[in-house]
Order: structure tokens, then C-alpha cells, then sequence
């Protein structure tokens, strides 16, 4: 296209899980979406919100969310910046602190939206290679002067989770930004979280999002952590009203009803550990996992084979066409009838 | 800010209109909001839409909103893009089209967020005086090489629409892409639209919003269409699931109720003409508009002054502290009483 900025001329979109049309009968467990509506009290927050007050701006800062994010997290209003989803925030990171000839670090395998955005940057980015069952070696990216890192914590597609200390650890030796997503945090257990660092570290963003633990993936709302500093340039390049009336009504309550959140977290960590149990019983290799979601290989049935089997039941789980992992699927824990389900079809397709 | 890009330290941030609190009782004419809520039908599809499926991920690339808006302005699905919001299609119009060293083409005045988008992407931008009553000349704009010029049309903050043929000559001669914002152009009369044009000119692309016309500022819904290559760009660049859920809901069942918007639009241009009449009374000089705001300024009463005194009576209009315009005031057009109120404190307050 004659108009196109190069790096977007060559560019491959990144692709979402398959989304089945709203009346297809199937189980969905390809794009980690939780398998429990919002709480109650976010429904009638909104139904309660929609009226004509839909007719302004909404706080161009999504002034009321930041300050019970702030609340909720026990860290100050200028820490907290939300965006149009957790993807808004990655894709402003470049457009904020990576200039076109910074070098950015990423392991790999990670969530692929980061070289994407990266490549609309017109940006390098460099690849760490995780070992041999995927765990990233933080000490490789202390080898790489770079102008930031990203770690994703727990890492997708694989799950796994760093061990704080070491994770703390880096954070403190790496010379340039550091950004860790903890989209998936929730599912990992209490105290994971390198949050409460920001107070020390002015070079860490930590990512957020009401998408996973929250059953929010609708509304787009992701929110970063991080010194006020960081907070205040990215106030900067962000669109003047970028996050939606009802999306910060819809967020705002779920914060208003934390037990309801901590429930479902429950019972999908429950669901998780049975279901691992039950791949490992079929004879998978599963990775630990602390996120909501499992990735697992099999030593003789192909990856790809069972995807396209279970898709053909219309049991949608996630398979990457890419190195290293093109042998595994992602499977996100859906409800407990979800995941019994789908260990039935397996037994079933493997014999 | 040690890890900012050079562009974005020096970077003054966009500074939206005044939002009074939500318990302030006052008079708002000062970010073209429309005066109207939104239609019934829209609440009760956005009440329908609260439930349990916010938990899933939207349509990435809001299929169903872009199919009902090719049905609606009579163009195909796939010269049809969506965003979060009309800022959102600009900010992305900079990452997909222009490089570093692109030139953009801006009238001078127009929408501010042009200049700041400019400025994130770290790329040139040159502004083209308009003439001594604001008035934009294309032939100019025909004089400097670029990748590519912007006409906001109505512009704003003058409200003046060019004449369609005048335009229509331009997209056909100018080289390089030619964005023209019509955010306002609903209350410009029919027939005013350029979008029939991208059939013929593969440089052409037209922005929308559902925030005015339809009066939907809180869901941040903006729209382009364009030549099937330009749509594909831009989905390239876009963040995965851009619009949400309720937000796609909300402008789709907007599209379903057509004769209610253009009640309204009748209702506010007839406030507007009337309110214009009042302000020329009143010894102003008034652009004539094709927008739901009118442009002002008091041969002896200075605009700096009125607008303080608006203010102390929360009565809230635009006054831009900029060269050439800071003399000036923008009045989004109320509902009739907003502007009996404001004419009559007008009169108060210029004795």
C-alpha cells in the first residue's frame, strides 16, 4: 500500500484466538477468558449507569478508577494510569519511552503482542531464549544493553511463574525500564506480586488487568503501576479520553466487591490443579502453571492433530504455529463442567 | 523523565475542555457535547447487553458494528474501520502513514490533537494559515509536498464548511493521503459528506464519530472509511480488541434509530441559528457554522473576560489561549434553554 510507513507495509497482524459466533454451541477455552460472569455488583452498576449521562466525556483520566485502584492496592493515585485494556498500555509503552533505534529485550516464547507492537514502533526488539522447559534466565538479560525489558509474570503461553526474590532482584540490576505484566498474578497465589517495589524502583512498570481475574475481558480495561514520573509521560501520549464511560463505572464497582473475585480465583485454581492432574494421568507434560491457564505437550500424539480434533467437537483451545511451542496447546481453565469435558474428548480421541 | 523519548519529554499534553463535577450544577458548552441523551433504543440495547458475556473478548475488528455502518452510509464492510474513538483513528492514522520524516499538511486553527498526535509520532507537521476570517484555502495546501493534509470539515473550532466541490477538487489533485475530519459534518446539512468519493480516490479517508450527532461522547466510538488498502493498514496497527463490548452494542443500535438523531440534529441547528442571531445582536461577530458550536468574538469585550465571567456563573464555554483564536470563544450549541441562559447572562454581564 503506497501509504504505509514500511515497517507497517510488511507487517503481519497479530491474530486473536478464533472467536465463535454467539450462537455456536461450543467451549471456549482459547483466549483465557474466565468462565464466571462479573460480580453482581458490577452488572448493576451498569445497568444503573447506562441513562443519559452517555451523552459526555468521561474523566478524561479515569480520575474515580485510579483512586480506588489506588486504594485497592495500597499505593498512590500518581502510581496508577489506566488504558483502553492492557493492550493500549504495551502498545503506549513504545510510543513513550522507545525511540526508534532503543532495544527492547522479551523471552521466548511470551505473549506475542509485545513484537507486534514493537514492529508498528519501527523498534528492535531481541528475543531471550527461555531453557529447556521454558523458564526464563533472568541473568541472560543482564548480558543485553537495552533500553527495557518485559517480562511477563506468569509468562504466556507457558504459565510459569518466576520466583519473586529473583525477579526482585533483577528489577534492581536492570539499567533500563522494566515492565512486567501481571495479567495473570491473581491465579498465582497471594504475595507474588512485585507491586509494592515501584516505591523503590523508578524503572518498573507493572501491568494490569480486569480482563482475567475480574471475568472484565469486555469492558478494556488494563492499568499499569509504576513512579509517578512514568505515570505522568504516559499521561502524555495517551488519546484525551481513552477509556470508556461504562468501561470505568464497570471497573470501578468490581473493586467494590473483591470477595466475589477471590471466589472465582478459587475455584479456578481448583479447576486448574485437577484438570493438570488428569493431562498428566493421559500422559502429557504440563508445565507448572500459576496463571489460568495450562500448557501442556504430548510425547506422541502432535499438538496441532488434537487441536484440530477437539476443534472439529467444537472445543476450542489454543495452538501457536510458532518455534519451540508449535508441539503444545494453550488451554485456558474454564468451569469444572468445561474442563471435565474436555479431558472426556480427550480420552476419547487418544484412545 | 530518563527513559522518555526525546519528543515526548518536551511534549505539552492535549488539555481537554473543563469537566465540571458530577454533582455541580451548571451549564456546559464546552466540549460539543450533545445537549440530548442518547436514544432509547441505545439504552435499552446497552441495558439488554449487561450481563454475563462481558467476561468474553469482543469482536476484535467490532464486525457487526462495521457491517450495520456499510448498510447505514451505503459503502462496503471492508472500507469501514472502528475505533476507540475519533482520537484513537488519529493516533493510529500517524503510526500507519507517517514515517519520521513525512510532512503533514494542518490548517490553522483546527483540532489541537492533530498537532499533539504529530508530536508523539515524533514527525513533522506544517500548518496552513487560514484566511483573515478563518477561512481554509485548499490551493495552499496544493503548494507544499507532503504525505499528507488533514481539513477537519466543519473545522473547528471556526465551525465553517467548505464548499463541497472545492474540497471534492482537492482530494482528486492532492498526492498524498487526504484525511478529512467530519466528526461534525451531521449538522452541515445532507449531502455535505465526502465518503461517496472513496470509491474513486484511494487517498481518501473519512472520519466519523458517534459522539456528537448521536449523542454517545461516553462510549468512544469514532469511525473511518476509506479504500479497502487503507482499512487493511489500519487494522494492522490496531490494538486487538479496540472497541468494547458495550460500545459496540451501544453504537450499532444507535444506527438502528436514525429518525431520533435527526430530530435532534434539527432541534440543535435550529438552537444554534437562533443563538447566533442573539450574539449578532448582541454586537458579535459569529462564523457562519456548520457544527453544533459557534465561533465568537466581541469587537470590544475581550473574550478572556466574558469567558471568566461565564465561568463564575458556571456557565462553561471554550476559550483556546492561542494565537489568532484567543480573542475568541467556542459555544457548543445547548438545548434551548441552556442558550436563553446564556444569552440572557450575556446580556447581564456586557450591561
Amino acid at each position: 500500500m503506497r501509504f504505509s510507513r514500511k515497517n507497517v507495509a510488511g507487517l503481519a497482524p497479530y491474530i486473536p484466538g478464533y472467536q465463535p459466533g454467539p450462537h455456536e454451541d461450543s467451549i471456549k477455552l482459547n483466549t483465557n477468558e474466565n468462565p464466571y460472569p462479573p460480580s453482581p455488583v458490577v452488572v448493576g452498576a451498569l445497568k444503573d449507569a447506562v441513562d443519559g449521562r452517555l451523552r459526555l466525556y468521561p474523566s478524561p483520566d479515569s480520575s474515580v478508577l485510579r483512586q480506588k485502584l489506588a486504594e485497592a492496592y495500597r499505593v498512590k493515585k500518581e502510581q496508577v494510569f489506566c488504558g483502553n485494556g492492557c493492550d493500549e498500555v504495551i502498545s503506549m509503552l513504545f510510543r513513550t519511552f522507545i525511540d526508534r533505534e532503543d532495544l527492547v529485550l522479551l523471552p521466548y516464547p511470551t505473549y506475542t503482542y509485545y513484537q507486534t507492537a514493537a514492529e508498528i514502533n519501527g523498534s528492535p526488539y531481541r528475543y531471550i531464549e527461555t531453557g529447556d522447559r521454558f523458564q526464563i534466565d533472568l541473568e541472560r538479560f543482564l548480558d543485553h544493553p537495552a533500553k527495557a525489558a518485559v517480562i511477563v509474570n506468569p509468562n504466556s503461553p507457558t504459565g510459569m511463574l518466576l520466583p519473586r526474590p529473583e525477579l526482585v532482584e533483577f528489577i534492581r540490576a536492570f539499567p533500563g525500564l522494566v515492565v512486567v505484566d501481571e495479567t495473570y498474578i491473581d491465579f498465582s497465589g497471594p504475595g507474588q506480586s512485585v507491586t509494592p517495589l515501584i516505591e523503590e524502583c523508578d524503572n518498573l512498570l507493572v501491568l494490569r488487568t480486569f480482563s482475567k481475574a475480574f471475568s472484565l475481558c469486555g469492558i478494556r480495561v488494563g492499568y499499569a503501576f509504576g513512579h509517578p514520573d512514568l505515570i505522568t509521560e504516559l499521561d502524555k501520549t495517551r488519546d484525551s479520553y481513552n477509556v470508556s464511560f461504562l468501561s470505568q463505572v464497570a471497573a470501578a464497582s468490581a473493586l467494590n466487591d473483591l470477595e466475589y473475585t477471590r471466589a472465582n480465583i478459587r475455584e479456578i485454581t481448583a479447576n486448574r490443579e485437577w484438570l493438570r492432574e488428569q493431562l498428566l494421568d493421559l500422559g502429557f507434560q504440563v508445565s507448572p502453571s500459576g496463571a489460568n491457564f495450562l500448557f501442556a505437550s504430548h510425547p506422541v500424539r502432535p499438538a496441532g492433530e488434537l487441536y484440530q480434533r477437539l476443534a472439529e467437537r467444537r472445543i476450542y483451545v489454543r495452538h501457536f504455529d510458532q518455534r519451540r511451542i508449535d508441539n503444545h496447546l494453550r488451554i485456558s481453565v474454564g468451569a469444572r463442567g468445561e474442563v471435565e469435558n474436555l479431558v472426556a474428548s480427550l480420552k476419547d480421541i487418544m484412545g
